[in-house]
Formats: structure tokens, sequence, C-alpha cells
């Protein structure tokens, strides 16, 4: 398990905003939880107020998969480049549902994905991210308000 | 001008989680962009999944006085108990604002304002917050990613 501090995420969150500048986001959706404090900091970065939150929850079906469940509406009438912003893209179940969901009810816009961390198994490659996951991440906003 | 760092507001971000256990909020709406930080925070230290956000925008209308256009939609009918999350109550416009929104669009539910800092001018006391602002505050997301 590695410990994921406040300077080391200053220090990619500070990568990310260079990395995703040549996509000029207009907006950004955050995954919550895990998105949050990074679709903060790419905001203030990157200058962009228009910022808006998504989140998942997976359900048991009784069959053999899960479902995702999307809660959150994004109103992305007005934009034509949409960031979204998680911390990690693990299995990628979330960001891939997410993907789907935000690009089907918005077909006039393009949407990329930014993440700190990424798995090489994960059925979403981001667009713009970091660091692979080789351990599991002790993210600090998961360990240092407990 | 004072410097908020990630520590000073680790430390506050866990006061503000002690004080408001009392409260139990099922849901916390995030004041964006201001109070996403702390929102995810607060979300972690209490167990909380459920996080949406809400934006504000101040227009000029010609007149006198400023509108404040609300953007965001936040799904809180399944929720009796929600906790409002922005970084300061300031001039106390915004929270203000949010608040009769969120209200009259849910008169089922109990709404409860935290912040980090006050301002004890704000025209809205927050319900649980931490520190008076007596100086301009330079939060962490304001300068550590620009």
């Amino acid at each position: 398990m590695i410990y994921y501090s406040y300077e080391n995420f200053k220090n990619d969150a500070r990568k990310l905003i260079d990395e995703v500048r040549s996509f000029d986001p207009e907006v950004i959706v955050a995954v919550a939880r895990g998105g949050l404090t990074l679709a903060h900091a790419m905001a203030e970065g990157l200058g962009i107020r228009a910022v808006e939150s998504i989140r998942t929850e997976l359900y048991d079906n009784d069959q053999k998969r899960d479902n995702i469940c999307i809660y959150g509406e994004c109103d992305l009438l007005s934009h034509k480049r949409v960031l979204i912003v998680d911390d990690i893209a693990d299995s990628g179940d979330t960001l891939d549902a997410i993907m789907k969901h935000l690009q089907g009810d918005n077909p006039h816009a393009e949407f990329k994905t930014a993440t700190l961390f990424y798995k090489k198994t994960s059925i979403h490659q981001p667009d713009f991210t970091v660091n692979e996951a080789l351990d599991w991440i002790d993210f600090f906003w998961d360990r240092d308000f407990k």
C-alpha cells in the first residue's frame, strides 16, 4: 500500500493540468467522491468555473454481473469540450459507464478523461493520466479525515 | 493575506467533521468551486457516498444589484438531512441563494451549512464553521495549481 500525500498530489495535478491544456476543456465533470479534489485543483489551474459532478453506485442484480447506476444530472448542452476527472481508472467500469451515459445525452460534445492513476487492465484508458497503479493507493483524502 | 495550507485545512476539516456528526447528514451538496475539496474530505470523514454539487454565477443586470444564477440540479427527494459545504461565508450571498433555492425545491428536507471560514458581516451565518476570516484567505487550492 502506498500513501499518496498532498505533496505527491500537488506535483501530479500540475503535470495533469499541463497535459490537458491542449484539449482546452470548457467544463469539468468530477466523478464523486474520488475525483472531487482533483477536479477542484484542475479547475483552478485551468481557470474553469464550470464544474459539475456525477457519481455511480454498484448494485448486485441477482445475476452474475453488477449494475452501475449513475446519479447527478449534468447540463452540458452549451459546452463543446468536456473533461471527466477521477482519481483512478481501476477496473474502468465507472469511467466507461459515465462516458457512454454523457456521450449518449450529448452527441454534440467531445469528451476526454483525466485521472492521476491508471491500471493497464482498466477497460477504459484515460486520455490524460500520470502514474500506473502498481499497488493499492491510499489517497490522502481517504486517510487524513478518519 | 493569509496562506491557508493543506496542513491548516486538514486540522480544520477534522474539527468541522466532528461538529457536523450531531446533524448526521445523509447527503452533501458541494458549492463549486470553493467547496469541492472540503466536501470531499467531509464525505470521506463522515462516510457519506452521496455528494452532489451546485454552483452560482453573478451577473450584472443593468440595475443596481447583481443577479445570482444557480447551476446544477440536485436530486434530494430521498434525503431528509442535507449539508451544504463551502469554503467561506463571505458576503453570504451565495449560501443564502442556494439555501433558498434548495429549500424551496425540497420542503421535506432539513438543510444546514458548513464552512471553514465566516465573516461577521455575512448575511448567511453557517450552522457549522471554524474560523472568523479577518484577512483575505489564500486557500491552497487557489495558489498551488497556478
